[in-house]
């Protein structure tokens, strides 16, 4: 049935951070910027998306989605996503094929996918896929340069918080000190727990082989973008020196670099980022590309809308618990039981934001 | 020497064009948008950088300079431009790696080269290469869905302005009639004029390979863009079923695009726009790129300012002369002798803006 979109509202919200974070590429952080949209349509229906960025971006995005793609939406069917997500890519490819232009569609798919959940009755884990409503999931800190007694602070944090998988940066410029982070997580956390790295993109294939010869022997689960996310080869370099697994995604904005990733890098995992790869309509397609080549779907970010999707595939991987705590301020902050991330039940994509909250952050 | 960057004025315009201009895959083109960047450093020293767009994206790329990135350079060292442009890159990387990011880059690295050049008193085309000062210029249409009769008078004018050799878009859904129209342009211009034709990635690899077994009858210099850009091994099909010289750049941001074009995608042509891929510091990198691999280097849009990059350089190719007319709100618009243009003499990158004839156009 067609049903006109009548108005699409977009809001900035700039959101302090509860204390510095920072890695080994994107400095320090201070806030984070959430960029909501809410769509109705003329029956009447609501719903509600959003993208975020680290601090940077967010006024790009709402400038392109109230001048240039708000504007093109008014009156073209609602319920129609995929030929709306077909039309914005169209529509902004002259200054798109990522970047702004992959935020900006990502919130407003995730509003149109809201109407969607809400007009069937549905929660969003049963209609992106249905094949389970909980997943893995683990914690994943923005602690470069935090001194070891506060990382393992931190540990302590996560493990009480249910969670039995941690992920922590690398990427200083002395590769001892990474080893010695490494090291005390390792044996603070005990054998049992699951252990990932992150070096945001900082080092060399060859610095990333150096650095995964010194860590192996503490039973790392994957390296995340050692290098660059560009160089799909030399992800397949440092893979084939090591045999080690290599996981990315947060920084692949369109199913052709998925394509390029999937083909060339040889990763064991992928982690796409609903809010930056084109929604919930771009994720899915990067989740069945992940299962057609046996990766485990992972994500990045946003866990209170990934915990549906990463829970609902049939390729499930690890949900990241993102250390930009959004879920904080929706009605519902991100449920574990047993370990597991649980999706919410509730018609629509399970988002739903305490405005109250978010209010006095407004831009 | 170290001079503070003082202050950094960006503004946009929507300019509209004399007549609608259509594509194959982005519709109706009504205006151009033209963000100009203007910086002063501490020394008085000024320069004007600038992008642009077909209609849509100026609102968000100014957002980004205004909020993102001028707040952060300022204070910084104005003369130091590789320093610049490697910050500017990782400091809007999350949300990066080209569309919007790399349109909001541009602006202001021209700038930062109108200023070098002022300061050096030397026109661009020396600074940036110094081979030459003059270079090889087709007029490009955008004129898919002119009829025929109109097509041609495009041409004369084309012929009467100076010029001797020509682009048309094709793309329509019925190849026959795409077909037509390159017959009759070139019976229309004669045996000894030069004839490119652009597509605008609307076809499929299948559909451009009958494409073109069914044009090259009519001497065709490049094919452009038959394909989506990001598909490079389909380009290289293409030329591997055709032996054909096929072309693109206008829709590649990074230089990591640019590599892997040219290691995959078999092109004869490349074509980087200086608006879109980094202003001039990344224009020169994606020239010397191709020279490295004998590759000729081209333009897309903004002849006004391409006429010195392409002039400069030894693998000089072929400047576009684009349909939007950016050059007409210049001081100089494009000049043409002997059918080759003629980059501007003068101190700075060549480009002084007629602010009043711009004026009524402001957002
Ligand atoms: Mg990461
Ligand atoms: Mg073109």
């Amino acid at each position: 049935m067609f049903t006109r979109i009548k108005t699409i509202d977009c809001n900035l919200f700039r959101v302090p951070l509860p204390e510095v974070m920072n890695d080994a590429k994107h400095g320090d952080h201070t806030h984070f910027e959430l960029v909501t949209t809410t769509i109705q349509l003329e029956d009447g229906a609501l719903g509600t998306g959003y993208t975020y960025t680290g601090g940077k971006g967010g006024q790009a995005i709402k400038a392109m989605v109230v001048h240039d793609i708000a504007p093109a939406l008014i009156g073209k069917d609602g319920n129609d996503i995929d030929a709306l997500y077909d039309f914005m890519e169209w529509h902004m490819h002259y200054v798109g094929r990522g970047g702004i232009v992959s935020f900006a569609i990502s919130t407003i798919d995730i509003a149109l996918w809201d109407i969607k959940c809400r007009k069937s009755g549905l929660p969003l884990w049963k209609m992106a896929g249905g094949a389970g409503n909980t997943c893995k999931a683990y914690c994943g800190g923005i602690d470069l340069q935090f001194p070891i007694p506060k990382l393992l602070k931190k540990m302590e944090g996560y493990l009480s918080s249910g969670f039995n998988a941690v992920k922590i940066k690398i990427g200083r410029e002395n590769l001892d000190e990474d080893i010695e982070r490494i090291k005390a997580v390792r044996e603070y956390i005990g054998p049992d727990i699951t252990f990932m790295v992150d070096a945001n993109y900082s080092m060399s294939v060859e610095k990333a082989i150096e650095a995964i010869k010194r860590f192996k022997p503490y039973n790392i689960t994957w390296f995340e973008e050692p290098i660059i996310p560009d160089n799909y080869k030399g992800f397949a370099q440092i893979v084939d020196a090591t045999g080690f697994p290599l996981a990315m995604g947060e920084n692949l904005h369109t199913i052709h670099e998925f394509e390029y990733a999937v083909e060339q890098a040889k990763l064991s995992y992928l982690q796409p980022d609903a809010s930056n790869c084109g929604g919930i309509s771009g994720w899915l397609k990067v989740a069945q590309l992940a299962n057609e080549n046996h990766i485990p779907i992972c994500s990045h970010g946003m866990q209170e809308l990934h915990v549906s999707l990463v829970s609902a595939q049939p390729n499930s991987g690890w949900l990241e618990v993102h250390s930009f705590p959004i879920d904080q301020y929706t009605h519902r902050p991100l449920v574990v039981e047993n370990h597991r991330a649980v999706a919410p039940d509730t018609p629509g994509v399970g988002v739903e934001f305490d405005w109250a909250k978010l209010s006095s952050h407004k831009q």
